[in-house]
């Protein structure tokens, strides 16, 4: 029988996450399946900046640094993410973009391995992996000594090309495009028998996915606050590095805030002794306290109810999408079973843009995605069953009506 | 005639500046010499972040990439500052923080050498140069391909010592610890003259003391945005590029935002045609719309009014230190002629860290720098001339009646 309006209501009314739902601002009028792009925005973060920028800023001034505790802010981040990747609070901290501490963990990475090989100079990772992964790659192998290689095989042969050769394998756990999750334990437990180390970049997992980074044995990752973590716009990233490698771990933008002294102001760099040492310049102290905020929401968040909403969520839209528009060229680009999905939901359509822009008109917020994909990202904490509904109704009447031939939805225009 | 509190007064009522004070909020009771660390908090930006916060990132969501033009921010501010540097608009970005573009930059530097030499290596600085400066040259040479090498020379003979294996010179302008100036035209010219490079640290001089990037020649060029700018704790720096060199320059930090066409998302970098290729990461949109607010204050600044405040305040602070606590100790680190000073006055003194601590307890915000430099910064905008009379009137106390010696005063905290 096909799903209805009142099915997903009762799911909700179900739901064991539901009352987080009213943590968050969410426009009225608007269906916000882009929570994998930019999360939204927890309501306490309009108190929290507002007390950063006029008391701690304003009153405090330079005197926060100590009295706000702002020197902390990387650290404090830092365990508040631990739980929710698998890991240990002194293992992650929060600082600059993902894609700079990516190069960072990456060169850390390189010159673990060329301190026994000379010989094992490949990074291997996935052709149409997350953009600015392989750009910040290219980059490092460009400038780095020792000769490192970037290069790319795709997912499905992926763990047979790992061989000795191999100094790091940096993936994407979900793929931004098609939700698709990578095998961590297996590809680890690979790269680990051929003596490379892996480094995992859990941008589109973290608050959604639950990861388990020291069961697994991962050696590094990274990840991005800005997303289901709901940091806001370009908030700051964060890092993981396993313990085993914390103490002796060399990263190449050694800045000031990375010392074991800043403040002593000596002329030679020498790394806190702690996880720390990956820090670069001066922490970014409103959008760091901003994304606190939307950390704090995970406080009491069983990830395994969580997971459950998440890959219900798809599992009910894909339905309703093949329910409501099944001659309408939807192609599903997303794994059709949900372990091995992340929290997205992607349709490839040959007009994929100007159904998003005529979806975007409508209030339901989705993204595209080069060349032709449509992708729904599902934020378990905020997003309702009910809202699959509307969607998809809006979809349908689009489809329907050939909505998307307005030439005002074909004119392309930047979407981040 | 010794100087009296009603000279200063008048001073004040004389300024042509005084205005801005009214649009900055300063604590009660606060005299705050430390705006060369942190600036203070400029009225205006309390509605621009709750704007930001509430309506762009609340309501607007991901649309205000497009919307509220998120996308065009660090071009934005870049253009905004290169009237305070003697740069062209197109020459100038803001992003990251000013170590992780100090990397970038000397980076690229290094890299246009290389192409014409593999024996210009020795990328030369002084001792005693702010330290993160000196930290991330060390990971830089350490890291890098080409066998790069730090070389620091004293600042009176560094000069000299620039000769045809100097790849690049990279100096702060500003002294931060002792406000000693740097002759940028001098230096500049040398460096070419040998096929040199030349980065300069412009962070203890934007927003205080005037630069003319352009009218002497500098290639490249890094400063902060949370001291004289005003731009919040932790706020973004900012890159200059000449001209001459932006449709060349190839960084290793190579991020999306960086890239020809972001949005494409292609597996291959190639850097935008423009400044925007020294960009790597997302936007820190929060921290880069607060910074803005503090570079919009600059917009109808006359740079050398600006200039001649500061020198003013700069000198009359001395001469009332000098007057009213003449046998107390203090040693002039400063140079004291006002033209080869920046915007601060540093004294040695072996107490140095309690008397800072006592001035704190008084209001008196100034910052202690090891191993025994007291520093006042003076924020031409917003520091009034009779704030001199008020600090150096609790200095005095102090001094006369020995109340660092109080052991709460001694114990040692961060200071940032």
């Amino acid at each position: 029988m096909p799903l209805n309006r009142d099915d997903l209501l009762e799911l909700d009314r179900q739901d064991p996450l539901a009352d987080h739902r009213d943590a968050f601002d969410i426009p009225e009028g608007v269906i916000y399946f882009d929570g994998n792009s930019l999360g939204a925005l927890p309501k306490a973060a309009k108190g929290r900046v507002r007390e950063v920028v006029e008391q701690q800023w304003g009153q405090g001034l330079i005197r926060s640094w100590n009295e706000a505790d702002w020197i902390n802010l990387p650290q404090r981040l830092g365990a508040k993410i631990a739980p929710l990747i698998g890991a240990q609070p002194h293992e992650v901290i929060s600082a600059d973009s993902t894609s700079v501490n990516l190069f960072k963990l990456a060169a850390a990475a390189l010159r673990i391995q060329q301190q026994t090989s000379r010989e094992r100079r490949v990074i291997l990772s996935e052709p149409g992996n997350f953009p600015t992964d392989l750009y910040m790659l290219q980059g490092l192998c460009d400038f780095a000594a020792g000769e490192p290689e970037l290069v790319t095989e795709p997912a499905d042969s992926l763990i047979d090309r790992i061989d000795e050769s191999t100094a790091l394998v940096v993936l994407t756990h979900v793929h931004y495009k098609s939700g698709r999750l990578h095998d961590m334990t297996a590809i680890t437990r690979r790269a680990h028998e051929c003596g490379a180390l892996v480094l995992w970049d859990l941008s589109h997992s973290t608050g959604a996915v639950p990861v388990e980074l020291n069961d697994v044995g991962a050696d590094f990752a990274i990840g991005c606050g800005y997303k289901y973590l709901n940091g806001g716009p370009g908030a700051p990233a964060f890092m993981f590095v396993a313990e085993r490698h914390l103490s002796t771990l060399q990263q190449p933008l050694s800045g000031w805030f990375g010392h074991e002294s800043p403040f002593d102001m000596r002329d030679d760099y020498a790394p806190a002794p702690d996880i720390r040492r990956v820090l670069t310049g001066t922490t970014s102290v409103v959008a760091a306290s901003l994304f606190e905020v939307g950390l704090d929401r995970f406080r009491d968040v069983d990830m395994f109810a969580l997971r459950k909403k998440s890959m219900s969520l798809t599992e009910h839209f894909i339905q309703l999408v093949e329910e409501r528009c099944p001659n309408a060229g939807f192609e599903l680009v997303s794994p059709r079973e949900p372990q091995q999905r992340g929290s997205q939901v992607s349709f490839a359509h040959p007009e994929g843009y100007a159904i998003v822009q005529a979806l975007i008109d409508r209030g339901v917020i989705g993204d595209y995605r080069s060349p032709d994909i449509l992708r729904f990202g599902f934020a378990p904490l905020y997003v309702q069953y009910v809202d699959l509904w509307g969607a998809v109704e809006h979809l349908a009447d689009i489809m329907c009506n050939r909505l998307w031939e307005n030439p005002q939805y074909r004119h392309r225009r930047q979407v981040t």
